[in-house]
């Protein structure tokens, strides 16, 4: 039995009715999980995430596409987030029984079939991208709404499904496959977004921190603090402890604590050993010495 | 699908063409998985962890008991173990489908099948006890094999089945059925086998610390420390990290410092959550942030 995982945001994290409405698209489905859906009023947007069948997974995706191209109009939207699209991202990630090339063909069948029913242009991204500088959704969504009317009319910026022009308030979706990640928000006890970007800066990638971060500043302003958020594209080779023991010590700089962090969506279980191995000293440890592992089986 | 799991512990950690020998009546089976043996020179046991259906492992497990019979001379045996029985304990515990009530039949059941077909006594513990002051193994175990001779003749100490004769090589076994709990060693970075005693005191219940510890000192010879080696009976209550972080604690008041530690046998992933909590400042963090957790539906 094939297994995909697929978490699609869409840019609506306030309204919990027009949420839920949305979401329902999921639910009492056959073969298909809906492991979670996170309104997050900050980021005005809701990560869903869901485990299952492959082709039944894109077909309740295509449902969900016309109920946020109906409900949300992103003229009237702000939130902390590069958001350009009712619909903004939908990645594949590849589970059980299923190669990444079936995702890669999943995304643009589904991306395929977005643009033709809903007149939305689509973008390919990561591992299903058609062109090599749109592997990273930054780069894609770069503008977010409000630049893409311009930016969708370069060459260089063509979609990959549709026409050259946005859906006049659904704008433009993202759909790609991947491996999968974790995504991970850091909590400073400080409302100084500065600080926030400076140590995003300190341990992503592009501004020479870890190889597998990709962080940005966040404002929580319900809370009235800041956040480091994060994506861990290879839990494997830079590890949650590492990021979190990082981001401790450059805060300590700014004289400001870390009150905490969140996991959004799900974890694989692989991504917390080396966690386990290091605040335990666990020796021998691995997935295999958790229960759950072996009840998979 | 009933599954249940079983952790047998028999008393030879050290010849390991014999423990091959052994362990080798748990490969192949249909609906039973062999998930690890863990020979241990230190305490010359091996523990066996197996998942699966109940009646399946009930028939492997008398070929084992038939096995180490055979095999091991308790009258030949030393560790760091108050060993009793060539198979020491055959503990069941419920996991998927199946109650405690089920569990403590199953005990029963091979505990009777035990003592007639090898003529060993056996007793009964935890929620299999027939009597309450048998409800703990250390009871039960005190004396060990070589004290068992007498301790036997003791209405007090009759076996639930069999005769009140030791087995003249593979002494007695105690069989019973419990909730999962967590064996987990700590490494102190010292050879002084009572420092590991007064932090074990420091730690388990007998002696006023955590109630669902029970904990003892261990010699490691080949690595020339000493260990806390313990079982969390009620890790929903006694989280890891509490006791990990205690007994650092303790060790500094002797100027001692805690090298590493390990889970010996299987861990359920609810056991770490507390721990993962604790240490990564998670927030809204549970099982079902697991990826795993949502395969096993």
């Amino acid at each position: 039995m094939k297994i995909v995982q697929c978490v699609p945001n869409f840019s609506e994290g306030r309204d919990l009715e027009k949420v839920e409405k949305i979401v329902s698209v999921f639910k009492n489905i056959d073969k298909v999980k809906l492991v979670s859906y996170e309104p997050e009023p900050n980021y005005n947007r809701t990560v869903v995430t869901l485990l299952g069948d492959p082709e039944l997974i894109k077909d309740a995706v295509i449902k969900m596409v016309g109920l946020t191209t109906e409900l949300i109009d992103l003229n009237n939207h702000v939130g902390e987030h590069p958001r350009m699209g009712a619909t903004d991202v939908i990645p594949f990630i590849p589970i059980k029984d299923m190669t990444m090339e079936e995702c890669i063909n999943l995304a643009k069948d589904l991306g395929k079939e977005i643009s033709q029913i809903y007149n939305i242009p689509v973008f390919l991204y990561e591992e299903a991208a058609n062109l090599e500088y749109r592997h990273d959704l930054s780069d894609i969504r770069k503008g977010q709404f409000e630049g893409m009317k311009e930016k969708i009319k370069d060459p260089r910026w063509n979609p990959d499904f549709g026409n050259p022009e946005i859906h006049q308030t659904a704008g433009v979706t993202a759909v790609g496959a991947r491996m999968p990640l974790v995504a991970f928000n850091i909590n400073l006890d400080s409302s100084n977004v500065e600080v926030a970007n400076k140590i995003a800066k300190a341990i992503r990638y592009s501004n020479g921190g870890f190889r597998y971060i990709k962080a940005g500043p966040a404002e929580i302003k319900d809370k009235g603090i800041v956040q480091v958020t994060m994506n861990i594209t290879n839990y494997k080779k830079t590890s949650i402890y590492r990021v979190f023991e990082t981001v401790k010590m450059e805060a300590r700089r700014y004289g400001i604590n870390v009150l905490g962090s969140e996991i959004i969506g799900l974890v694989p279980l692989e991504a917390l050993v080396e966690s386990m191995e290091y605040y335990l000293g666990l020796e021998g440890f691995s997935v295999n010495k958790v229960l759950e592992t072996n009840l998979i089986e």
